[in-house]
């Protein structure tokens, strides 16, 4: 990981560095996953909390090398991201369970928690250098029939896990939209006190 | 941190330490957090991925050196809730944006992305030595009308951020609850490839 790179962010206040070096790639360099790292990646995954430890995460995973069962889970993408996704060295779907395991009742952090497992993912996979972009624009029917996802599960977004291509060489539209600075909007803007549109910290001269 | 506590993971594949080591507490020692370390964990929720960058999360905070501020959050959560959040040094409430910014359209991803900006705040908390427990149980309508909470926003979370007390010198239900080890289903139930119910990775022998 370099500093330099224009994805990485500009905090305004110290933030750890896998967090502050994690972007979500469109140009891949195309390339397998050790094993070891898919393994560990999903592991930090499995470590997260979740509402009753229920853990109404499943993943399903393509690895680039099984090149069938790559171009399975790729063709339930939908197109505008099967057109850069094809590049990553694993593709995993994820399938959220709606109710919890121990009573049958509706789970309503059931998304939030499978956000959360994603989460760790991400900041398990930066420190490999690894690179996670996440997906909801999928054919979530199509990836149910193809995977034979039981009923009270749904299929919720893909991710590609991979190696950012960051050579330099690039040059088509992929490289381009890398290329561009991220941004955020102000913490002014999205915490509050006391009263929804308070900014809950004071504002200060920035350096 | 210590490698020792209860709380902390026995993974299978070698994870981050801060993944590792992050645990929901129930015991909280009740001391304020520093403002600089409030700022860094919700900057690293700022920095999260999203749908179109949409950034649907808003989070209201109450700290607990602000008592009246600190009680009013801490009753929005449900009783049992409300019991060990009562201790934490800083309560959050998350709110999910329903629809996009930029085109009105329903959001699919909006809670799994605020469980995902959730997520960094966790690996950003536990660096600072911070501790944080999520909630689903909440009163999230009185929530609406205590901050606000304008249409188009639900109120999703609330976020206990603090010390765990791991002084040894409690002894009530609380502190029993956080000396129980943590324990997750093991990876070949919750990783499929090819199909439903088939374990992506092979087994192998522990050590």
């Amino acid at each position: 990981m370099t500093q330099q790179h224009p994805k990485h962010a500009t905090p305004d206040h110290p933030i750890h560095e896998l967090i502050a070096h994690r972007w979500s790639p469109y140009a891949y360099a195309p390339r397998p996953v050790p094993e070891a790292d898919l393994e560990t990646c999903l592991e930090a995954a499995r470590w997260a909390p979740s509402s009753y430890n229920d853990q109404p995460w499943t993943f399903l995973l393509a690895r680039r090398q099984d090149e069938a069962e790559f171009e399975t889970m790729l063709s339930c993408l939908l197109p505008g991201n099967q057109a850069w996704a094809k590049d990553a060295g694993a593709l995993l779907l994820t399938v959220v369970r709606r109710r919890f395991a121990h009573n049958g009742n509706p789970n309503k952090a059931a998304e939030h928690d499978i956000g959360l497992a994603v989460g760790m993912l991400v900041v398990q996979a930066t420190e490999l250098g690894l690179h996670v972009h996440q997906m909801i624009g999928l054919d979530a029917e199509k990836a149910r029939q193809t995977y034979g996802v039981p009923e009270g599960h749904d299929v919720l977004t893909a991710i590609a896990i991979g190696y950012a291509d960051t050579s330099g060489e690039r040059t088509d539209d992929l490289a381009a939209r890398d290329a561009k600075a991220r941004s955020r909007r102000a913490l002014a803007e999205s915490v509050y006190s006391g009263r929804w549109g308070h900014p809950a910290f004071e504002e200060r001269e920035r350096p």
